[in-house]
């Protein structure tokens, strides 16, 4: 049960999203931008920066919702979605989202864990400074997403095939489409 | 140094502002909402839960940033904010405030360590459900605004004046004014 009277019957974060619509729409657009505006990083590589950092973070909600997200925007789907989720360091993916991923698990644990050789290694991979950026913005705009979620105890749905219905809007409409 | 090439010499979070500003706009945005937008909470308390936030994730730009803007509108001025940083329980404040402040670093820790009992003690000491929720986001947005500074490297002001410079800024101005 949520930490607060939300007033209506929403998963996750669309339960805050009809709480205070306010906040919401900055966070949409944040969201918007960064996971689906126009960007050297695929939307489904981008997806996948924010499954797997909602994963570290344990928050169910955004992890199954950015996984099945991510899932329906890479051509290898939920498996590959699974095993950087289960390996990043085993997954079959180009070195360059190695990278950035391990960038952004270091976000996850902190701003101070993000090392120099970290930054350089991605550069070799051929990660430009945008990709960089984006990359550490995307993880720690998780790190607030997650922590908004579980925080307040929102509920999580019980069938999974929620996430992939909130998918199809996602992919045809955006994040304003919520 | 920063870890990439932002282009422009201003300091901590209003560096990135610059080099991205498509994601800067969203950011400003939901910080105004949170911090000056109409609330029960004062600007100075608000301003407090940043400041607190960024200070236990050491964020030293975050930290004396929001600190700076808190003390420009609380009564007690640096002071009262030093303490609460120092020892939020023996810090003379309200026992609403502090219990928000509890909850608030719980969020940082992670969303799963809020407990249905510091919601409880918060709402034992007047605390609304409103206040509740953007105490939890204020703390989860600052978990972002902190990774974002720090997970770039940002340089943080060598003079302590230039951060009571921008919270004359600030506070007169709002955070769009940035």
């Amino acid at each position: 049960m949520p930490h607060i009277a939300l007033g209506n019957d929403a998963p996750g974060i669309l339960s805050l999203f009809a709480y205070r619509p306010e906040t919401a729409r900055p966070m949409n657009e944040l969201a918007e931008i960064l996971l689906r505006g126009p960007s050297t990083l695929t939307r489904g590589a981008r997806e996948l920066i924010a499954a797997y950092v909602s994963s570290l973070n344990d928050c169910d909600f955004c992890a199954s919702s950015h996984s099945a997200f991510a899932a329906a925007q890479l051509p290898e789907g939920m498996e590959l979605v699974d095993r950087v989720r289960a390996d990043l360091e085993g997954a079959p993916i180009p070195e360059k989202l190695r990278a950035l991923l391990r960038v952004a698990g270091a976000v996850q644990a902190s701003g101070q864990d993000v090392r120099p050789e970290d930054i350089a290694a991605a550069r070799a991979a051929g990660a430009t400074d945008l990709e960089l950026h984006d990359t550490v913005l995307i993880a720690a705009a998780f790190c607030m997403f997650n922590r908004y979620v579980d925080g307040l105890a929102t509920t999580v749905p019980d069938n999974p095939a929620d996430y992939e219905a909130v998918a199809k809007v996602i992919v045809e409409g955006g994040y304003q489409a919520l």
